[in-house]
C-alpha cells in the first residue's frame, strides 16, 4: 500500500470514529498485536474502535473501497490466535459497543450489544431471574460477539448447547459495509434461509457481529455435584446414559479426567485434593434442576443405582458450596498447565463418544513411543464429545518438538473421523490441518462461500482457511 | 429446451438410474406434480427416482451439464408447495434411499438415508431404547430428507428444539452434482464453517440432502399430560416460566388454544369433548421425565402451585393413557379444520412471546372487521413463540378471499416483528410475502449464497427466493 493510500485510509477513518479511536504504532497497546500465548505478534496499520454498529459500518465502508484488509477483535480471550492482525491489517475492536440494550423477561430474550463482556451479560440475566447459559473460564474478558464469532461452548454444553445455540438474533456488518439486522426473538423462524449461522463460528471471516438477541433459560433452583471414580471408559460411558436418563434433562455438567490429569493435578498443584482416594477416570457430575429437597433425592437415587450396578468405584457428593467450589477447583486445575508445565501445548478436538476410550488408549501409547520424555493429561467434555489433551516434554530434552505433537495428535484424529477443533476454533494455529477433519469438497464449499460474501478478501484474512 | 437435447437428457438419465426409475408423462403419479392442497399442478419433464447417494450425485451432474432445473421431492408432506415441480423440471425423488444406516448407542446417533420415512427412523431409534426428539403429523409419510431441508418443527419442540438441532451430520449433493459429505457424530466440532446449516431449512433450493446422522435421546421414561384453562394471555406466559423453572427441563409440550378454537373444536366436531368446564385459553401441557413417581409428584405440584397463585380457572390430569390421547385429539383436531371448513386457509407464523397475545388480539378484531362473514381459529406452540391461524369465511359470501385474508395475517405479522413462517417454510406459498420477514439486506444475502451455490439456478428453481 502506498503511503498516501495510507494517509487517505486512516484520515476517513478518524473522520468515521474520532482521533481518539485511531491509535497507531506505539500507541496500539500489545494486546491487540499478539494473542493469547503470544506466538504471533503483529503491529497492525491502526487499531480503531469504532463506537456504534454504524460506525463500524463506516470502517468497514472505507476499509472496502481501499481493498484494506480488517482483523476483527473482542476480548482477545481465543486460543487459537484467530484475532491477531497482520501487519498492514486494521485492528477493529469491538470493546466500545459495550452494553446491555434489552432484557424482554416475557420472551426471556437478552439484546445485547457484541463488545459486551459475557459476565456482564450473564449478570445482568441473572438480576431478571433468568440465565444466560453457556459459561466459560474467560467470562470476565471474552466479548459476546467473539464467543458468537467462534460458537464458544464451555461446562454447561451438554445441558444448554454451544453458543450457537442461544443465539436467536444477529446483526452483523458485511465485508463491505453492509448491515444485515436480524434481531430476531422468535425461537421459531423459517422465513428463508438462516442467516444467523454463517456467522456464528466463521471466526470474523464471513462478517462482523455488532449485536445479537440471545436466548435465557430460568434460573435453576438447585445444584448438585458430585466426585466418581470409573474403572474404565465404557462403565463411564454407561454411567454418562445412566445420569441422563434418569435426570432427564437436568443433567449439566460431566467432566471426565483420566488418570494423568489426576496424578497431575493432585501431586504437583498446591492446595489441590482429590475428593475420592481410587484409581480410575475421574467423573465430576452436576445436575441443576428446579426444587431443591427433590432435586437431591433424585441425584442420590441416580448414583446409587451406579454404584449398585458396580459401576462406580468411588463417589463423594458436594455437600456444601465450599466442597462444590473445591471439586470444581481441581477440574479447572486445567488452566494451570500451560503455566507451570512449559513448554506445553494443548488440544481441544472431538471425537465419536463411542470410540473417544480407544482413541485415548491409542493417542497415549503413541505419545510415549515417538516422545519418550514426555507427560501428557487427558480430560474432557465427554458427553458433548469433547477431549482436551495437554502434552509437555520434561526439560533437557532438546527444542519442544511442537509440529511432531501436533502431526502426531492430529493424524490420530483424523483416522477416527475426530475434529481438530471442538470448541476453539482454527484461527491461525490450526489451519494447516483443517483438511485432516473436512474433505476437499467441504473446503472447496467453504471456500466458495468466503468469496461470495468477501471478494476482496478482507475479513481477518488468511484465518480458517488456507 | 429442444426435443433433441430432451431425448438426450432423458437417455442420459436413464443410463444413470435404470429406465424403471425414469418416469414420463401418464406414468409419473399425480402426488409428484402437486402439492398438499393441489393448488399447483404441473407435470414434470420426468420424474426420476436415483437408488443412491452416488446416483443422485450422477443425476445432478447430468442436469448441471444440461442446465435442467430440478425439484427434489422427499415425502410430499408440506404445505408451502416447496416440492412442486414447473412444467419443464425434473422432479427427483428420493423415496428409494430408504434406510437406517447405523444406530450407535454409545455415541447416541442414527445414521440414515434421506428418504428413509420419519417414523421409520423413530421405530429404530426406539427399538435401540433412544429417542429420535422431532415428532409431527405427517410421521408416517414425511421422509428425514424433507425434514432437514425444511428444519421441521412439531410438539415437542419446546423441550428438544426443531430438526436443526438433530442434525449432527449431513452429506448433501450441490447443484453441479458435487458430494459434501460431512456425516459427522459429534456434539461440537467447530473445525471451519458449520456447513451443514446451508442445507437445512433452505428447502433444497441450495443442495439435497442424501444421508444424516441424527442425535438420540434417552427414552423418557414417564409422561404426565394436563389440560388447563388460564383467564388470559399474560397468565399464559406466567404460568410457562412457571412450568418451565419448576419442572427444569423435562417440560415437553405447551399447546395453546385461543376460545375460538375450543369452540370450533368441541361443538363442531362429533366425538371431541373438552376436559374441563371452563372458558378462556386452554393449554395441554405435558411433562417426560425419567421416574414415572417422582415425576407425577413433580408435575401435580407444579399445577398445584398454579392453581395457589389463581392462575389456573380449571385443570385436569390425564389419568390414563387413554385420557392422554383424548386429550391430544382434541389438539390435533387442527387437521380436520381444512377439510370441514371449506374454504379455509391456514398460516404458521411465530411472534415474540411477549408480544403473541396482543398479536393475536389485533388480528382477530381486523378480520372480523375486514370480512364480517369469517370465522377463525388460533392455536400455537406458544413456548416457541409459534402460533397458527386457521380462516374460513361462511358460504355464500363470494369468492374466498385468500389474497386479502394473506395480506391482513402478514401485514399484521410484518408489524409485530414476527416471522411469516414458523416451521412450515416459504416455498411457492409464501415467498411474495418474504420480505415482511427479512429486510432488503437479508434477502440480497440470501441471493448471494445461492448464487454462489447455484449459479446456474437449477435446484428447486423459483422457491423461497422470489
Amino acid at each position: 500500500m502506498k503511503p498516501h493510500t495510507t494517509t487517505t485510509l486512516i484520515d476517513e477513518l478518524t473522520q468515521a470514529v474520532g482521533a481518539a479511536h485511531v491509535l497507531t504504532g506505539n500507541a496500539i497497546p500489545l494486546q491487540s498485536c499478539t494473542d493469547w500465548f503470544q506466538t504471533h505478534t503483529h503491529v497492525p496499520l491502526a487499531l480503531v474502535r469504532p463506537g456504534t454498529p454504524v460506525e463500524v459500518a463506516q470502517v468497514m465502508t472505507i476499509c472496502h473501497r481501499h481493498g484494506q484488509p480488517v482483523t476483527p477483535q473482542g476480548g482477545l480471550t481465543g486460543l487459537v490466535a484467530g484475532a491477531v492482525p497482520a501487519e498492514n491489517d486494521i485492528a477493529l475492536s469491538l470493546a466500545r459497543l459495550n452494553g446491555i440494550e434489552e432484557i424482554d423477561t416475557a420472551a426471556c430474550t437478552l439484546t445485547v450489544l457484541a463488545g459486551t463482556p459475557l459476565q456482564t451479560a450473564q449478570d445482568a440475566a441473572r438480576a431478571a431471574g433468568l440465565l444466560l447459559a453457556v459459561d466459560l473460564g474467560a467470562r470476565g474478558s471474552c466479548q459476546v460477539g467473539g464467543n458468537i464469532a467462534t460458537n464458544a461452548g464451555g461446562n454447561r454444553v451438554i445441558r444448554y448447547g454451544m453458543f450457537r445455540d442461544q443465539v436467536l438474533g444477529l446483526e452483523a456488518v458485511l465485508a463491505d459495509g453492509t448491515v444485515v439486522c436480524g434481531l430476531n426473538k422468535m425461537l421459531k423462524n423459517n422465513a428463508g434461509y438462516d442467516l444467523r449461522q454463517l456467522f456464528i463460528g466463521s471466526e470474523g471471516t464471513l462478517g462482523i457481529v455488532t449485536r445479537a438477541v440471545l436466548r435465557l433459560h430460568p434460573q435453576p433452583q438447585s445444584c448438585n455435584t458430585a466426585w466418581c471414580t470409573l474403572p474404565d471408559y465404557d462403565t463411564v460411558v454407561r454411567f454418562l446414559r445412566h445420569a441422563q436418563r434418569t435426570l432427564s434433562g437436568t443433567l449439566s455438567a460431566f467432566e471426565v479426567m483420566w488418570p494423568d490429569f489426576h496424578e497431575l493435578a493432585t501431586t504437583r498443584i498446591p492446595g489441590l485434593r482429590s475428593p475420592v482416594n481410587a484409581h480410575g477416570l475421574q467423573v465430576l457430575i452436576e445436575m441443576e434442576g428446579g426444587e431443591a429437597g427433590r432435586d437431591m433425592a433424585m441425584f442420590s437415587n441416580m448414583l446409587e443405582a451406579a454404584l449398585e450396578q458396580g459401576w462406580l468405584r468411588d463417589a463423594a457428593i458436594a455437600q456444601s458450596l465450599k466442597e462444590r467450589e473445591s471439586f470444581w477447583r481441581l477440574r479447572d486445575a486445567v488452566s494451570e498447565f500451560p503455566l507451570m508445565w512449559a513448554p506445553y501445548c494443548g488440544y481441544d478436538v472431538s471425537l465419536p463418544i463411542s470410540s473417544l476410550g480407544r482413541f485415548v488408549d491409542e493417542l497415549q501409547r503413541a505419545l510415549r513411543d515417538t516422545f519418550p520424555h514426555c507427560e501428557h493429561v487427558h480430560f474432557g467434555h465427554v458427553g458433548d464429545s469433547n477431549l482436551h489433551v495437554g502434552v509437555h516434554i520434561r526439560p533437557g530434552h532438546g527444542v519442544f518438538p511442537e509440529d511432531r505433537i501436533d502431526a502426531c495428535v492430529y493424524g490420530i484424529v483424523r483416522r477416527y473421523g475426530g475434529s481438530i477443533s471442538a470448541e476453539h476454533g482454527i484461527g491461525e494455529h490450526k489451519k494447516a490441518y483443517l483438511s485432516h477433519s473436512r474433505t476437499p469438497q467441504e473446503l472447496a464449499l467453504m471456500r466458495t462461500i468466503k468469496h461470495a460474501m468477501d471478494p476482496k478478501n478482507i475479513l481477518n484474512r488468511g484465518k480458517v482457511l488456507a
